[in-house]
């Protein structure tokens, strides 16, 4: 095919190339998987339907799959946790696959992950239950629909950085996750970033990053 | 002139006209004010500048300026203060004078108000600080910029009616009031009800419909 | 599952969790069902399309399906009608879906509702010759799509709370209901609140809270 | 200058050029309007300030200003009135510029025109009492602001073309008059068309061409 | 059903209620049908789909359906044709279901049609070939979608009313058709007024209104 | 300064780097400027108000400024006409100065020009009057604000690739050039490549690369 | 039927007319084409489902279909190839289809094309190992969906005109393409022109254009 | 006044209350100064104009002043440098200021920094010229108007996280900077966040936390 596959990118980046399943076909997704096994790379695919997966499984059986997160994994090489942890912290439970994805890339990359879903605003006692567990993790992601106010709510709580993820939960003036983009863009709480609607993948790439710094070199 | 004022609004709606001056030279608010003067009411007037206010005093000694507010009251008839009281809450001290015109209104109409000003989610302590003054209110209002979070926070402790005031507070994608309304409008929290950017007249009014229910027979 | 069901919610609001059944399955609204139902609460569960009804339907037999408003409905104890009432207003018939949202959850909260439904403005005399039972109301629910302009029809008649519902009926520039939105929230008459489009629940849940006032004692 | 004006405009659409004096200074305005002058027609400047208007008047002291409509007129030969009105309606006293520019129009073009000022809904009788004016009209223009909502109102009363005008007043959400522009194109009422925001001109002008209708041979 | 069928309206407006099809079921449409038909009313109806038609067909045999334009006639007493035509002109081939939505209309009520497709601006030609026609029609109608060009080459070669109809035909930033209404509000050309996008309904009825000016008694 | 002057952009792109000016102090102009001319490069500067240039030219006597276009040249080497030339059409006179950036940037590299402004299709015989010019044009740019509709029928009519430049001349739902650049970017005729809103500089740079093609070698 | 086929569009625009396949049947295709066919044209139909081909093929078994372009091509009189090329690249293997338009087109008219494909920003080294290949076009045309940026490092590197085309490709806030139609729009990089979000057809069209500059006569 | 200082801010979010100049006069901002300085803390006060400067020099003469970031800094305790730095990276010139508050901010909280400003994708030598010192960082800052393009190449090509910073730099479609916003959360590399236009604090802030992983306690 035309692919031209980023081989370089773990030396580049510190991670190889992820691929991302949507728009492809599965004899596509398992013509790149190929290529980077070859490697000797663990491959990590996001945006898998159920019916893919299985067409991809009849070509590479040891790939394992996250149906709540829509990931394929294919692990060549054991992978080390970190002592340090991400918390992902979602307001609904509707949010749960994009934290999912989240937290499938992250512990593709050796992260250990907490996760504490459920604790939006609505019902604020719920989130105080668990704040010493989100205080402690050393990267908070924080996953919201509808109005995404929880972000703004935990980042007045913390000191470790904040990635929220702004999902499509919701109807009406939610315009498919912009409010709450906007929401997160604009909180009043400092120490956030953001990342695309419903991309887990991005938030669980991040914090991997930073949950990885100080603890060990540069890669370059 | 062309303005038509419209004498039967007490009658109909409990309250008369209230001359909204942005647009208007001091010389025709002052031709409105006469005319509802003469009809015995007391008058109200919103988004008006200190000068013209100076030009409008100059021919009706008896008005009262509140600066913050921007609004201009005459009063002709003493008013009576209700003993539930309407809470005034804000997020910001930037978004004080957006609650300044509610409380300008909401007194205007025989309201007791009370003022809980700058508690932000940010630091939310200062919110809970203040929790049983806000949940005693029969009705609050809520005033908020830039990404709004506190109207759900405040609304899941609740159990009185919640206006919900966005203010054009905030820069950037805040996109001059558009990104708190949108929050606001979907909220995870129940028992919300949202006015325009920046309408603290509104929130006001409709503040105090609610805090007069079962108090005083319906008007009609 | 990861829900973290709000059982202090009565407590703390005065009603107990809703449950919001857009994004969930037939088995996770089940078990939240069956949680609340544990603490003696009467449970109601919105956006519930009939095939999810028939499967809840097969576990908790005693669920009642209303199938315009597509809510459900457990009552365990008997609710008390308030002989004040809520009038819920629509423009047209295609409105009726959301308008029904708003009184199923009115009626569950123990709330006496008038249907005054089809009088929208373009014949308005239809609206004129249900005036007085709409001017009786304590609180009054105005469901509009296409230009909405029947709220501010309304709202310039009565006195009191109106709260205006968009709905997404229309097509080109109806914007999905954001036209509708958009027109109540710059109302010309004042006294008007308003919630996200097609939120007949939210219309309802503060139309009852407001409909209490004076009522009965706060509830902390 | 490199202006090339239509001379040919009044053989192909019955009216001549019309100079939009907004992006055009002092000199440019003369230097068109001499030009139209020399070819005997009437001549219209619309969007002129009063400033640019003094440095026109020293050049040609015949014309007229119309300070509210912000128009200039140069008349030439005599303009007949027809028996046929067009009336022109406005919410509220702020829309009275807009309205101006219609009127300047239409009278330019030999309409007779009534004017039936700041009746919008939020005092509806205000409306009613005008009702039979309105109704006897050919042809009927309804310049709103803010929600707009009174060109439903009108249009669901008369049996007259309707043209609608939304301006730009109001805050927050009308976004410059876009609100009252979606709230026009959406009406429930029947027979309404929309020209662009604040756009006086247009409607006078269209509003010229329907009143003439049957009552002269078309042009060509 | 709750259904208020507007019995005065053409009283009031000159033609009696449409039914718009487009929300309703076979038999909500059926049943307003016989309400107006027991007036004795020729009745349109709409956005109707053939599916519907047939349904409606079964009940009442004497309606007629115009498949391209998914409208429905129930005549009772004969039409009288105007000798003043409309000329219907669209861009392109795809804005036919459109225009034929307005032709089905605008001979509903009586008026002579002229279609002219397929003359878009891409070749100007093919519009200079039918000016003559365009040009002696009393009122003009101008479909058109993408960018919608052709109303103001339209618009600047005539002196009838035009009125502009905006349709969704195209594709990425054409924004469902938006693109075509705003080239439509802001036109250069004179004389044109807009309605919603793929309103041909609302253009017929509008352009039925204008045809008729000056033929008959005003209808009050 | 922090500034880095691409200095080895005329080796890549053919045209040395071209100073924007609107953000930029005099003195930041000035620095650039001597950086490019120690390289023996003319200069092109855009966006300079009179103000700047007249600082500009205190430090730098020879630098030459259009002030319809708002450029200044600093010419160090005689520039070769092409005999091929490039027509710049306007719609309007208000779109003149976006136009003159365009023939600034065209003349700086060589580049015959040809104007023929306000030709708009409100009275499109204007434009037929100088097709033949238009048409023997090696590259076509058309700049037009409001509707923008001329894009199209010039597209219609040559066999040249047009530039199409929408500007932010109109009012209203011009949204500030977005609907002219939407009516470009869904233009029915083909050969039709658009830029920025008012980006003049950008359509004379596009069209002096398309008309030196095929008269001079490739650069690298 | 009503169709126009535009038969001096080759005499005018250098081209015949294009069949756009999105909105018409297959018959409506098959008799477009006919008529073309009976002028001696080859004939493009571009947006054919493969569905739509079969019917055609059936009727006119000799054109040929372009399946990742979803183009159909019927080839009457040989194709003469430019020796000059136009470089097609993309940013993703996902942009692909978009690309193939472009080619399809580009070949139709007698272009040598080269396709360089997925060197998008994310592995840079890709695009600079085949910059050579693009450098040496004459024109080049960039796809790329997401956030585009890609055309702005392309455009950097090279002196010939650059088509950039945005795609649909990406979820979020990617908003159909428009995210990547602004990214091209402002790019920082000059000699950037922009064509309609997927249009691959107009960049193919535009880039022939530009491909035979200098090669050939003018065709009027 | 009814400001309420967050004083528990460092103990929760491990730095102080910073305070946001941009809505508050020079007295309020003195006020707060003088609650955090009795406190004991390093004050910093970001959107402070030159005029407001000098005013609360006059009451606090050892404030310092970054007059390009528009920062004022109180000083209390001496600040200690990070051996790790954050790299700040812009792409124009123009976008200094923004980068500026980032650096003021980051400086505040004891980071090294380097600053690489003025290397845009036009000119991407300058970029490759500074990638080893880039590389070198532990966390990145890029800081980008316009098309925001850089973005994905510095990602491409590094291994520490990158906050992104759009900003309002630019005309036309960059829309205040929500062109570059989209550009950088639609980006196709990996470990990118992303925080609200201009906003040159926010980023500093999150760096500030990045920076600082692994090299000291977590705070609580
Ligand atoms: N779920 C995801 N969301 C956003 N980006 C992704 C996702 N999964 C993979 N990616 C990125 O998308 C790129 C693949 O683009 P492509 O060449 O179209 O396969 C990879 O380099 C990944 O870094
Ligand atoms: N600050 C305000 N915001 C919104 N509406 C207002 C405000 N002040 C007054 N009004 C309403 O605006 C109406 C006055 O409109 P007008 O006829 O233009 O003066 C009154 O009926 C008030 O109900
Ligand atoms: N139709 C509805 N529209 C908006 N909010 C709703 C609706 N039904 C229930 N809710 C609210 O949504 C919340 C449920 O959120 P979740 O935890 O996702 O089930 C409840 O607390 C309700 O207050
Ligand atoms: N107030 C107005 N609003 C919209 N169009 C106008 C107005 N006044 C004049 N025009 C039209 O604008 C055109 C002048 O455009 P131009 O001289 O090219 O800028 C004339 O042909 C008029 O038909
Ligand atoms: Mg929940
Ligand atoms: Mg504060
Ligand atoms: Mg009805
Ligand atoms: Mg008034
Ligand atoms: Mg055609
Ligand atoms: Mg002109
Ligand atoms: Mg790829
Ligand atoms: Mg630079």
């Amino acid at each position: 095919g035309y692919a031209k596959v980023d081989l370089s990118r773990k030396a580049r980046n510190g991670y190889p190339e992820v691929i991302y399943g949507a728009g492809k076909t599965a004899e596509q997704i398992i013509e790149i998987m190929h290529t980077l096994k070859k490697q000797g790379e663990n491959v990590l695919c996001t945006r898998v339907s159920p019916e893919k997966y299985h067409e991809i499984a009849l070509d590479e059986p040891n790939v394992k799959y996250f149906s709540e997160a829509q990931c394929v994994q294919l692990i060549q090489h054991e992978i080390q946790l970190t002592s340090d942890y991400i918390a992902v912290v979602t307001a609904g439970t509707s949010d749960m696959s994009v934290a999912e994805e989240a937290v499938a890339t992250a512990q593709m990359y050796g992260n250990q992950v907490k996760r504490i879903y459920d604790v939006g605003v609505a019902g604020i006692h719920r989130l105080f239950e668990h704040l010493d567990e989100i205080r402690k993790a050393k990267v908070v992601i924080v996953v919201a629909g509808m109005e995404g106010a929880l972000v703004s709510v935990v980042g007045g709580l913390i000191n470790a950085p904040l990635i929220a993820v702004p999902t499509s939960i919701g109807y009406g003036t939610n315009f498919g996750g912009v409010t709450a983009l906007m929401t997160m863009l604009n909180s009043c709480a400092s120490g956030i970033t953001v990342v695309n609607i419903d991309n887990g993948f991005g938030a669980g790439y991040s914090a991997s990053l930073m949950n990885h710094l100080g603890t060990k070199e540069n890669l370059d």
